[in-house]
């Protein structure tokens, strides 16, 4: 487990060898008519597995949004600044609870003092997050960007700890994972001390997406890099926490939580195991159980090839067959499998 | 690199240090009366950089039907048995370009023996597909489901071999990912002349499969474990096949063909990447061109974080840019972007 320094984010924890909370970033502006929609949401990420949630904060107004919600929110809330340190001062007068800024756009270096000291005051923790495609000028050109974006980490925590700043969460994220991976290996041998949140940056779709963010974080998470993480894809919110659950799972060596197991569907299948298995997708990963579901679409595979599922369901001819450890419980017409899903669900 | 035998399938080649095919599988029953239709899109999936295609094949009728579209389609495919060796027979009567064969479900030694020598004859190959739900009756309850793996997948290696069938792919596929991982080693340190098909059985819904599919097969193929792969996911062959050649992608150290960044999106966002993306992914990842095309949601990140973009399109207030290597060619209203897009893509 990581060495970190333990920095704490409203309620959670990160670093100091803490379990790595996953993160999300929220995908709309955020209207401050429809706070009550935007905490149940909040809510649902959180029961979905998400530990800390961010925002982009462009103007002003929306800093005052954001603080109404962080007052409301069962998740810890970050502010998202870039460009204007006005931003990040004014989100200081709310329960925010951590500040990312981008030392590539924020500007001079008496503005992310002015933030520190505000920040030192609240009691509030700030993210240096580089990004390969926004490296401060004098850093665009370097000839290896692995090194780049260590140098520019480097150079904002440097300035942060002359400050007497230790609240300190680096990231550095590039969009190739060998870049992100090597950056990331680099900063931690040389700080190990200093907690880190990994991310490949502009992964892409939800597929390549989830495959490179996969791959370099595995890689990082399996060394004990990484104290918090995100996935971005260009897809839902609940989709990047549900990968970011997925990889941390397989990079602990332990479950956490309910574990979906689903058949790919073909020729033979009877039943459509693509639509229910999306449909179901959130609900099953929201049970806060150490459970097996297996959704399965043929005799072939379902339930001998699930037996170990704790529940499961699977087409056979015209029916729908509900399944317990292997057991046949419910023969079922596929109109009715939500309904009698449900039913068996709410009873694990 | 691999050092396994080479084998003929159809027009393609798995093993022998050859680059590895993706492959995906037929998701619905296969129509006769819908040859042109799945002729059309086999084609387009070879566009997308699938290499082989499978179809389940439950009756003699499919057998027919499949080996009727064997005869016209551009891609290897190959006939998937279960149950009744009859049907892999009927299969060898017509251009299939593999046998794939179950040996958990296959029943006698002499229905295989049967079918190999058919196969032989028709200089088809065959592969053993063993899934860890479905071994053979005395291995089911082996203590160590990794070793029931390997077992099972030699003891029918054995038996094609002492045949003098040497024309053979193995698979061993579990759902869990360590179990995939631990099989396909110790296979491969045992048996190091027999190719390798890869992959993760069942492993989920499409974040979900895609993650533990890359983790899986990326730790094999970067040991240079693995001479063709399959991501199986509950969703279309299409993302299977993307995810297939994105864990190619970063496990060989090789572009092959367009590389797709793309934004998350977030509150700052103008312009939807999610649909555009979603949208114009199997049309890019078509081009057959080494090209990095972005998607980016607003100015903080397009076109300077995507600058290295050989074609880039960014959302920017209510209008959206077009750009290349970081240079705006086209500053366009939104309901032009996929009309200019096209323009501006067909130019590279």
């Amino acid at each position: 487990m990581s060495s970190t320094r333990a920095v704490r984010v409203g309620g959670v924890i990160v670093g100091g060898g803490y379990p790595a909370p996953v993160q999300t970033m929220w995908k709309e502006p955020l209207r401050a008519d429809a706070l009550d929609a935007a905490e149940a949401r909040i809510r649902k990420l959180g029961d979905l597995g998400c530990g800390i949630l961010r925002f982009a904060v462009p103007t002003e107004a929306d800093a005052e949004t954001l603080g109404a919600l962080a007052a409301r929110s069962v998740l810890p809330l970050v502010a998202d600044i870039h460009f204007d340190w006005r931003i990040a001062l004014r989100c200081l007068d709310f329960p925010i609870a951590k500040i990312r800024v981008n030392p590539g756009n924020l500007g001079a270096a008496w503005k992310l003092e002015e933030v520190a000291s505000k920040a030192a005051a609240a009691g509030v923790p700030i993210r240096v997050g580089v990004n390969s495609g926004s490296l401060p000028a004098d850093l665009k050109d370097h000839p290896e960007r692995a090194s780049a974006l260590v140098l520019a980490a480097e150079r904002e925590v440097a300035a942060l700890d002359a400050l007497g700043f230790r609240d300190v969460i680096v990231s550095m994220k590039a969009s190739n994972v060998p870049e992100t991976v090597s950056c990331n290996e680099r900063f931690a041998a040389r700080h190990p001390d200093v907690p880190l949140h990994i991310g490949v940056t502009e992964a892409g779709p939800l597929v390549q997406g989830c495959v490179r963010s996969a791959v370099a974080l595995h890689a990082l998470l399996s060394k004990g890099i990484g104290d918090t993480l995100r996935v971005s894809l260009s897809a839902d919110m609940e989709s990047e926490v549900l990968a970011g659950r997925e990889i941390l799972a397989l990079s602990g060596g332990k479950r956490s939580g309910p574990e979906l197991v689903s058949c790919p569907r073909c020729g033979r299948a009877g039943f459509d195991t693509h639509a229910f298995a999306e449909r179901w997708r959130d609900r099953i990963y929201s049970l806060g159980k150490d459970v097996t579901v297996a959704i399965m679409g043929c005799v072939v595979n379902g339930p001998g090839e699930a037996r170990h599922a704790d529940i499961g369901i699977t087409g056979a001819g015209d029916k729908v067959l509900v399944f317990r450890r292997g057991e046949i419980v419910r023969t079922i017409a596929s109109e009715e499998a939500d309904t009698v899903f449900e039913e068996e669900l709410s009873k694990l």
